[in-house]
């Protein structure tokens, strides 16, 4: 078996699915077949990046432009691409990576209503179709999902346009899941972690067998 | 006369041509007009421009992939353009700007030979076909206006880079002005400030008689 080049694997989901527990369970599982794997994370990864998203999520009273925002999110993301995870997977090390351009389909795109097109045209634009090798996307009511993350009392405590949003952006992912099946494989995440985790474990293993084999 | 909107005026050219200098000058010209003139600048124009802008400007180690800093550019000139330019033209103020999309094509297009195609996929995806109404050029070897800016000795004392970097950006200006001549005009700034603005008032003339009497 000869890989020479390293292959991108990205986690996505909406809030507290689980994203962050189960990219160790599968950093672990690479690693214990020898491969060398990084675990970066969006909008961010790099020194630059991270300042660009910093600018991003801080609070300030001028509005920000819808453009503007998906401007800033594809400068970190070529940053990150560019500065990082490419040269990474010319080195032949495996890049995990939290969240990726599927986030901007599903909260921009789905979930705020901004055009697919849009989005299409200036993901060509940043990254001349590079896309991950395999997107693992956990799928969980967003109540439950809101519930874990924030561990806080039961789902009728959250405003309902936040439900809605969020909705939205879940229904964006599975959207993406359906159009593209052969690289974004959706995990039902609804069970205890054992349960997620072995599932995980087979969606890796038949991706694995294909690229061994290929 | 009735004019409803107010008109887009940018002035552009290499470093210490007289941009400052004359923005005020033109400033002043369309105030005696009667007209409500703001002046702006890029990159920048607006808070959050401006903190795009220090991003851009700041040194750092990590080296900032090109076209991590053209999303950049156009996330500031977005932010310029919806939120502080548009509104004020909507209100019927000219707005007056030192440097605009035509300083991409010049710097980063012809002076770091990044291709125009990818800057022209970048400009429509941002600004979808908004342009200045007029824009005055103002021309000058770049000897010379390095000498005006920085207040040096003579010219020799310039690295040669520098000088050929700079050409190539003052050859970008004058192929804009060539292929959009109705749009661009290129003033000769290297006679006194008084004959500059002499040829200033003329075009602004022309072009105020143009718009007055449309
Ligand atoms: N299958 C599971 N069952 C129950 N609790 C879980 C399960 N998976 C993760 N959790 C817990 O839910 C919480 C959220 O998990 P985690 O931080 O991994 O989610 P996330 O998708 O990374 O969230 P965020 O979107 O906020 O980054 C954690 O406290 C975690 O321990
Ligand atoms: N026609 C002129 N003749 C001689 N000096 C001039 C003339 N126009 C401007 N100057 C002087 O040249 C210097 C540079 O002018 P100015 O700052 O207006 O240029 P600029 O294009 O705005 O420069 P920068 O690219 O650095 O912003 C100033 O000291 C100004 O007074
Ligand atoms: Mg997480
Ligand atoms: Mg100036």
């Amino acid at each position: 078996m000869s890989l020479l080049k390293g292959r991108f694997i990205t986690v996505e989901g909406t809030e507290g699915v689980g994203k962050s527990t189960n990219m160790a369970f599968v950093k672990q599982w690479l690693e214990a077949k020898g491969h060398d794997v990084i675990h970066t994370r969006e909008p961010g990864g790099t020194p630059f990046a991270e300042e660009i998203r910093e600018l991003l999520l801080s609070k300030r009273d001028e509005t920000v432009n819808g453009q503007t925002e998906l401007l800033l999110m594809f400068a970190a993301r070529c940053q990150h691409v560019y500065q990082k995870i490419q040269p990474a997977l010319a080195q032949g090390t495996w890049v995990l990576c939290d969240r990726f351009t599927d986030a901007s389909y599903a909260y921009q795109g789905a979930g705020r209503g901004l055009g697919y097109e849009k989005l299409r045209e200036l993901e060509q634009w940043s990254l001349q179709g590079f896309k991950p090798d395999l997107t693992l996307m956990l799928d969980l009511p967003i109540e439950v999902g809101l519930e874990r993350a924030r561990k806080r009392g039961p789902a009728d405590r959250f405003e309902e346009e936040k439900i809605e949003f969020f909705n939205k952006v879940r229904q964006g992912y599975l959207d993406i899941a359906e159009s593209e099946s052969e690289r974004m494989k959706v995990i039902n995440a609804e069970g205890s972690i054992e349960d997620v985790q072995k599932q995980i474990e087979h969606t890796l293993g038949v991706f694995y067998q294909q690229v061994v084999s290929a």
